[in-house]
């Protein structure tokens, strides 16, 4: 086998020959993917105990759904654990069946050869709590009325939805996890569990994250909450059995949220001033521009995949996330702190800008810690941490490479 | 009397020697405000003829709401139009009674001694078309059904609002202005006025502006009109005679708006992650920040003074706007133009960045143009318009003293 394609030279020759560069490339997708996998599910916290919350509340019982990519090793010291933003769920690599048209959303990090190189660890990855992708939710079965929880569902925050991640790696038999990583959410997630759980964590890599989400990042937030709360169709979010779903006011939280992920300079040459399928302005109150219908696009395919509720409570947790909370200073914060970590941002990212990652690393500078820290130059906002795959592989592999020689 | 507020050392010791300093303080707000003032309306281009549109649709009769502000001199020579942005008024100045909480919304750079002198010059402020603060506009009467347009209202464009202020100067008989202000939309009327009527400006100063808007800009337009639009009480447009207004619509609408016209060093400044009213988070999907609160008191004060509608037509004029539109390029655009410029941009404006107005500066400046171009250092974003007096009443008062003195 040869560089990270996992494809021989000879088995190369073979197709060139053939002049079968579909089977080629099916077969390079392959050899470099997570494969066939399949969600699993773990319950725990049973009532009445359930697990008690950062609001005093208790949740139980409580399900993930997770996924798993490569073998754990036989000392269980080779896993990873992923964590996902807003938007996301335990899929992030490969592929569900051989029809499925999209792997996991972040499969060009995640497989054989790869930034998480599968040959080498036992990646996981679980869907938060407070989601709607199988772990318990405001979707999910409220145990005291047999009924969806809707509101009911306890407001939760980013430490506990670290909280029940752990009761997973415990199940797994993990004492130690060899890294974390994860974008933006997935990125608040990384930072506090290594300090919920400092002797868990051997080093973390948190992406394209801030220390506390901002107040414009606040903002844009509630903006997106009040489209779902000021849809009639919401009904104080009891529309789990009724016809109607919130389902225009979702599609412009979302339109608000896309916004935020890309850059200016990236719409402006995705899309730029030009006219969706027409030459001349429609003067009517139509989609003239290409940048219009990519956005009523990503609104109306959002709300086939995402409950609305979910979006309130994890937009609440993101709003409530500020890793000094209870701390004197964030310099306070990461005194405590065992992992080593590397932090990336990206140089066109406004929502969760370089200044937010510099200023973890410099609370963790002042508190002597082992930090590496690498801006990524990219234009494509804050969604570039979905999309650099190249110079995050090379940076991610080289941290992980050098932590495996240190065993 | 000396320097700008108007008030003689002898008057000042007497308030003083009194110690009254309310009066003192009514009197340098009277001395230098453009006093008690009232709207006047112009109604024009009676049907069937009326005002031919960009969209080659015809419109009348037509009203602009306006106002002025100093005395015009009688070679009606030094009259400058003052132009406003998407949610403003022809009271652009002074009070219109006594008991008025505030003045008019650039009353800090229009008056005795202020950047736009009104000791020195004749000052005109008229609502736009397509508005809904007394100009004709979607919730005006079709004279056609006696009934408001609401929808019927043709979607107009910044060259229809330019031609309709042209019969307004036409009617107070000038035949060149002195000089034309605005920021944000007030500066894409600067930019057309000076290519639509070249021989009718001798000089112009847009502001915070852009020669066409930015695909970034467009998308949160639209996700407004999107908020707006799907709100049920919007009734396709129908809501004048009835009892549902779509005012849920239009408020978030006005909060993603003012996200957009402050900065984010602004807002964390303003806001930070301060709790509104309490200690503690909430739990519960209350207002639990400032910055929130700030949002629903800005997205609730919006919809008791504006018309729904008109911000549909209002933000679909500047998604339609670029300078450049039926020309070869932007250079070309302004081949034409006989106007001195000075362009003035903010630092932290990530609406309307300095990129964009150096865009206008650099092509006039290709084309042989007299121009200035001042950024001004400023945390206050969009806004900075709106709020950086100080530097720009130095800047646009230097600028406009040069000019006359060159008459």
């Amino acid at each position: 086998m040869t560089g990270g394609k996992g494809i021989s030279p000879c088995l190369l020759k073979k197709f060139i020959l053939k002049n079968d560069f579909n089977q080629l490339k099916f077969h390079i997708m392959r050899k470099s993917s997570a494969g066939l996998v399949k969600t699993q599910y773990y319950t725990f916290a049973a009532p009445p105990n359930g697990m008690r919350l950062e609001s005093g509340k208790r949740l139980g019982p409580i399900t993930l759904a997770y996924e798993t990519y490569g073998e754990l090793n036989t000392d269980r010291s080779n896993a990873i654990l992923i964590l996902h933003a807003l938007s996301g769920d335990a899929h992030a690599a490969g592929r569900h069946s051989s029809h499925d048209r999209k792997p996991g959303w972040w499969d060009t990090m995640i497989g054989p050869g790869k930034a998480f190189d599968t040959r080498k660890f036992f990646v996981i990855c679980s869907n938060v709590i407070g989601g709607c992708m199988g772990s318990t939710g405001p979707e999910s079965i409220d145990p005291r009325t047999k009924k969806p929880y809707a509101l009911r569902f306890p407001v939760i925050t980013i430490s506990d939805m670290v909280q029940a991640q752990k009761h997973l790696i415990d199940h797994l038999g993990i004492k130690k996890l060899f890294s974390l990583s994860g974008g933006s959410m997935g990125g608040m997630q990384v930072l506090q569990w290594t300090l919920s759980y400092p002797d868990m964590v051997r080093s973390a890599i948190p992406i394209a994250t801030a220390p506390y989400l901002s107040a414009q990042a606040i903002a844009f937030d509630e903006v997106g909450r009040q489209a779902i709360i000021s849809d009639p169709n919401w009904q104080q979010g009891q529309y789990y059995h009724s016809a109607r779903k919130p389902a225009k006011g979702l599609a412009v939280a979302r339109m608000i949220g896309h916004i935020t992920y890309l850059s200016e300079e990236s719409m402006h040459k995705k899309f730029g001033r030009r006219l969706q399928n027409k030459e001349k302005f429609s003067y009517r109150f139509l989609t003239d521009f290409q940048v219009e219908s990519y956005l009523h696009y990503q609104g109306d395919s959002f709300v086939k995949r995402f409950d609305p509720n979910s979006y309130l409570y994890i937009t609440k947790a993101m709003d409530y996330f500020d890793i000094s909370r209870g701390y004197r200073s964030l310099d306070h914060a990461f005194r405590n702190a065992k992992a080593k970590y590397l932090a990336i941002s990206f140089t066109s990212d406004w929502l969760f800008p370089s200044s937010a990652s510099r200023e973890i690393v410099n609370a963790l500078q002042n508190n002597y810690k082992d930090v590496s820290y690498v801006e990524i130059r990219s234009s494509y906002g804050h969604d570039s941490f979905l999309l650099e795959s190249a110079v995050q592989t090379n940076v991610i592999k080289k941290f992980l490479d050098h932590l495996l020689r240190e065993i």
